[in-house]
């Protein structure tokens, strides 16, 4: 019956079709497109394009000939609409990590008067690890991270904090802030926001411009499928562009990198933002991967994977075995990101068994099953599919033992 | 007579079976290896593997499965037999301009007492920007750039340097410096060293253990033929290993990564000085293109280009319209880098004729031709036919003019 639904939901998906632009595997499911999107066939010929026939043909031309130099903008230019954003403020390069440290001390460079960078104790670990490195090179009298729990956020937020950083969709549970909320709030307190849109940058509608958020920073191998280690997108808002100065100088931040000046003159709006030569083959990957959102609205990614984690639920319902999985995102689905997050004693052993059952997901320390619901991706039969094969794994003999032991506590 | 001794050349050449192994266009001769080197044939199969075999077949997984999590070390460990490194020194992420921002500020925490950079006015221009910038953010009462002429450097190593940042082969005439002297001569100072192999690294012998050399950065798509914007290299010396950090954290740095703890706890030797997820295609490409060298000592590359612009220097002479090319390299082959650079008032547009004619070199600005000697990847025949169509462009009715004003004005 659970198929006929599925078979159902797969009918009437608008999207269904996506899926066959990627390079997918026969025999798996992946439910993993939230650390690394698959391949897009597209990706192939736009390599080969780029491998033989501009460097292998044209070779040091190709950057002016075949728009090397402008890639990083022209990347950053197709994933403006993706996040809400107008033409001139995004731009791709480097890694998401880089960028936030750019940012921060920009942002620091901004408030003069206020120290401290504000954010989420359970926020991506690189995030913070960004800040602490700066805390580390400015010292502690000129720069204080602060992390407190998503409830404490607000009333954080004091005269001393210059930035609150935080990631719009947490990395473990899916939890979904309140942009609009949080970034109102910030700016009340006379701080800048930066969002990190690493989870959420391709499902779930963003409207920045509108936010009136100042700087973000996305992950371009995720949602957005542009391939392992794909650069990194940075958001800068207009109305930083004449105040906005970042410290990592480099030649392709340069206002004329051509005249090998030896005084740095920043180039102007996000162009600056550059410092040295990107890596063109990765950023070549990304700019094709997303070719395949020209004709797409994120509300639609975001009904669809919505729909998804429903049907999932629902599965998981009718299966007596797996009802020692804890949800843990939560349960309003307009509240999380594409994925849905479960604790289980035995989580580790679980995904690694259901890897063996050709469902790839992903396992979070200490204890956390994480499924992906990559929109473009998935179709409702192979979730159906999946939600069986892990009630086969979990109810098998291999964790019976614990199964047992577990109810022997309860009762 | 020439093509002659071209081909007695080529016929004596150890390595002339090497440009076999580019794909290199028919109709042209490429003098811009020191820009951007050639494709390597055999990158294409490398990528073809990771974008079918590996992201397309085997997703997330390939990060274990086909060691994408350690390729950075791996082509670190590739790099340093090419620049005299024991193992565990190397390690390649990011481009050269972030890559130096570590550095330098970790040289300044290396060295509490001393506030100062040194380095050179003729620098290439990205280095210097890295260190304006970073200035910018410490402030200049703790960090100051102080840039001199080449022969004042050993004169300006004054008590307050921290460090002194150099590039081992100037990027305009193709000078060498002596890095045994300079960094002998920083330690006796109480300086640090960072060298920049950009232009080195690949075709002059390096012994930068033996050197003594604290910190070295370099790039992979100039002479190690990585392709467009691959990554850059980077050397920490064992002896800094343990008192070195650098302030771009990020989760790849970690000591575990994969525990997402909230604090950063760097991971031993040179895995701390990687920050965020490397582009892995970037990367690959750049890993397979060093394969190139696992048979060939870095002597014979020397050699092979010294022959090459020396050849070229006398083709030069026997063609009397190309008296008025002033030499700017080093006329000691033993004191540059391979390349030749040449001054010329027409320098641009004769650099222009000159690919129009089919041979790629490069023009810098105000008025130098530059000419560079990838040794893996010309013959003399090459160069022979490169001088004769560089005679004939400059000898042309579109030069007429300006050749008998330039006399006008000797006379």
């Amino acid at each position: 019956m659970s198929f006929e639904r599925a078979a159902e939901l797969d009918s009437q998906d608008d999207l269904f079709g996506k899926r066959e632009l990627f390079r997918l595997p026969k025999d798996i499911i992946y439910l993993n497109g939230n650390s690394l999107g698959p391949l897009p066939t597209i990706v192939l010929q736009r390599l080969d394009m780029v491998l033989n026939d501009q460097w292998g043909q044209d070779l040091i031309g190709s950057w002016n000939k075949h728009g090397w130099i402008d890639l990083s903008k022209e990347v950053g230019e197709k994933i403006a609409p993706i996040i809400g954003a107008a033409a001139g403020q995004v731009i791709c390069c480097d890694s998401i990590s880089i960028n936030l440290f750019k940012l921060l001390a920009s942002c620091l460079q901004l408030k003069p008067d206020r120290k401290c960078i504000l954010s989420q104790k359970d926020n991506f670990p690189t995030d913070l690890y960004v800040a602490q490195g700066l805390q580390n090179l400015l010292g502690t009298v000129n720069c204080e991270l602060k992390m407190v729990n998503a409830s404490q956020l607000i009333h954080a937020l004091s005269e001393n904090v210059a930035v609150l950083m935080l990631s719009h969709v947490n990395f473990r549970d899916g939890a979904a802030h309140d942009i609009d909320i949080l970034t109102k709030a910030a700016h009340e307190r006379g701080a800048l926001v930066i969002w990190d849109l690493a989870h959420s940058a391709g499902v779930l509608p963003l409207s920045l411009d509108e936010w009136g958020v100042d700087f973000a920073v996305g992950c371009g191998y995720k949602y957005l499928n542009g391939g392992p280690g794909a650069p990194s997108f940075v958001y800068i808002n207009n109305k930083h562009h004449n105040n906005f100065t970042q410290p990592v100088n480099g030649w392709m931040g340069h206002l004329t990198p051509f005249n090998f000046d030896k005084n740095f003159v920043p180039a102007k709006g996000v162009d600056q933002f550059m410092t040295g030569t990107p890596p063109i083959l990765s950023l070549a990957a990304l700019d094709e991967a997303l070719s395949l959102f020209i004709d797409i609205d994120v509300a639609q990614l975001q009904k669809k994977h919505m729909l998804l984690s429903e049907y999932f639920l629902d599965m998981v319902k009718q299966h007596s075995e797996l009802n020692d999985l804890q949800l843990v995102s939560p349960r309003n689905a307009n509240k999380r990101g594409a994925q849905l997050s479960f604790s289980h004693p035995e989580a580790y052993a679980i995904c690694r068994a259901w890897e063996e059952a050709g469902v790839i997901a992903d396992f979070r320390s200490p204890n956390l099953l994480r499924v992906g619901f990559s929109p473009l991706v998935l179709c409702f039969a192979e979730i159906g599919a999946a939600v069986e094969a892990l009630a086969e794994v979990v109810g098998s003999e291999i964790f019976a033992e614990s199964r047992f032991q577990r109810r022997l506590k309860v009762t």
